[in-house]
């Protein structure tokens, strides 16, 4: 029987074990990935369902983790919208031409997944057979600000300029965009959902460089507007805003399963801040994993009893996985969550 | 008469106009900075007395901000403890050997200001002078977590891959460096007040990249011990933890009379998260300055009215101003807070 535990969580329902999976456990720390990425570049690893397939399940087979999720990019839904994209070996990606512009933004298509990325689907449907006894599987996509940031951008950025010239100078055309890629997400999500997957999480991993009122202004409705279009599914949804305790008191009252923290705000506090009565996904700092054994387990003990505040817990490093990792202190820690919450 | 409004407000006695001045203030947005840099290199302009107090003069003479701050780098004290500095155009610093291993730490001298930095001392001497009808002046340092942070990974980082392994692995050797950069620190700052700088800000720019647990613990000490040995001189001393509205919990039991804020927490909530009766800096978010002059405005105002909730307010930028936002920008910015204020 397929492990149900992170189900039950995110629908608030408490186990033991508390299940735990990990940001970027299908990846380069894994000798296992690198073995099968030695076969291809990244992009058509992620293209290839029977490879990228491969990858999502090693985590659940070799760790342990109580769900698997999708080995993919947040950037793949851009391409069909008109944008090129090029990851360079130890760069960060490269998206061309960068949009900026009123033109540049009518110019991009709001493409219909089920055809643009049939390769996802493929591989949720090679995973939905290939997962039935294991363990569910999660989908993802990123938020649309931080799809936005990259497009705007035309990559990884340090100060966001463009980004914020845009939502400063003209809103009107920031919103604009915000709303063309919105309905890409909702439509890949859709995809995802009717494929197999049996949650998803929305990544925003650069919400935190806004203000407060920024974020309320111009980003929440969006994200709102994503997860009111997914209702309909009952699948459970997890929303990540890296680096966003400040955006907490707006976030509190986003309509999904669970919050994911990253590791610089304790579970009890981020849970008082979000309300009081949710589901948390975190929040483990990924450096934890260069600790010593004994230390790596007085981390992880800390942040079950401050998950023991939250309505249910689901245990995640606060960021993804560093290639840099031991994999066996990544095994480790699934290991100690299991045995100290078992 | 010298401009009494920093000061003032530093001491919790508010002004109307209330002051401003604006970080990174003296530096590469303004054309007159680019003519004097354009005689010498980074290093060696913070090292000659007489251009080094031109550039930190010339926002005072050209924006009307209501304070000069010394023009110098946070990596300078560390120079004389042994490491080798480099700056290379359109790249961050690279410091050289990279701080590691306990041999490594052991090997770096606290030196001692007065002899190692004269040029800093002498820089702050002809401003003295030359400030002395005008604003006045503050000095600052890094604060050591921040400073540790570039001698572990020997220059910028994305991911602080050494700088917590070292924390995490032995937090022991980590402490002695912290112990042995704090008191680089204090004599830096000692100097500097003899010298005659009226208020010091410390910078700890990449404080938040750490968990709430491990600031207090591993962080927070080595800035209270700095606070301290500075309080004889009874000089207003500002403490600016960038992305650090997590810490506050701690942040707000440290005795300096100001706490800078980042743009991301509204001034009104963290005037609350600090305990409700500080001094507060901040804190536009320095991307504001690409927007029209009538957003601007209200932005500016927002700010204003959230100030108005702590004990006195300093305007500033929530981070220092982009090399490239317009300098009629600033000078504006400088303008609209004196006169909605005034």
């Amino acid at each position: 029987m397929k492990n149900p535990n992170l189900l039950k969580n995110l629908h608030g329902q408490r186990t033991r074990p508390i299940p735990i999976w990990i940001m970027r456990q299908a990846g380069r720390y894994l000798p296992e990935y690198q073995s099968v990425r030695g076969k291809t570049d990244f992009l058509s690893l992620c293209k290839t369902p029977e490879l990228a397939a491969e990858v999502t399940i090693q985590p659940v087979d070799i760790l342990g983790v109580d769900a698997a999720i999708l080995f993919s990019d947040i950037l793949i839904p851009l391409e069909p919208m008109g944008i090129s994209l090029a990851f360079k070996e130890g760069e960060g990606p490269v998206l061309s031409p960068p949009v900026r512009a009123s033109n540049d933004i009518k110019a991009l298509r709001v493409h219909d997944s089920k055809e643009t990325c049939q390769f996802v689907s493929e591989t949720i449907k090679i995973l939905r057979d290939e997962l039935s006894e294991k363990a569910p599987l999660i989908g993802f996509s990123g938020a649309p600000f931080t799809l936005a940031t990259y497009m705007i951008e035309g990559g990884s950025s340090r100060n966001f300029l463009f980004t914020k010239k845009m939502l400063f100078e003209s809103p009107t055309l920031f919103n604009s965009l915000m709303k063309k890629i919105s309905d890409v997400v909702i439509d890949y999500l859709n995809m995802q959902i009717e494929a197999g997957v049996e949650a998803v999480q929305l990544f925003d991993t650069w919400a935190g460089i806004l203000s407060l009122k920024d974020y309320r202004d111009h980003v929440f409705p969006h994200v709102e507007r994503i997860v009111e279009a997914l209702s309909a599914h009952q699948r459970p949804i997890i929303y990540f805003a890296f680096n966003g305790g400040h955006l907490f008191d707006v976030i509190k009252h986003l309509k999904v399963n669970c919050m994911g923290v990253d590791w610089r705000t304790p579970l009890s506090i981020a849970n008082e801040l979000l309300g009081g009565n949710k589901v948390l996904q975190g929040n483990l700092d990924p450096l934890s994993l260069f600790m010593p054994e004994e230390k790596l387990k007085d981390r992880v003990k800390d942040i079950i009893e401050e998950g023991s505040h939250a309505q249910a817990h689901i245990f995640n490093l606060g960021h993804g996985v560093l290639p840099q990792t031991p994999p066996d202190k990544v095994k480790m820690l699934v290991d100690i969550v299991h045995e100290l919450t078992g």
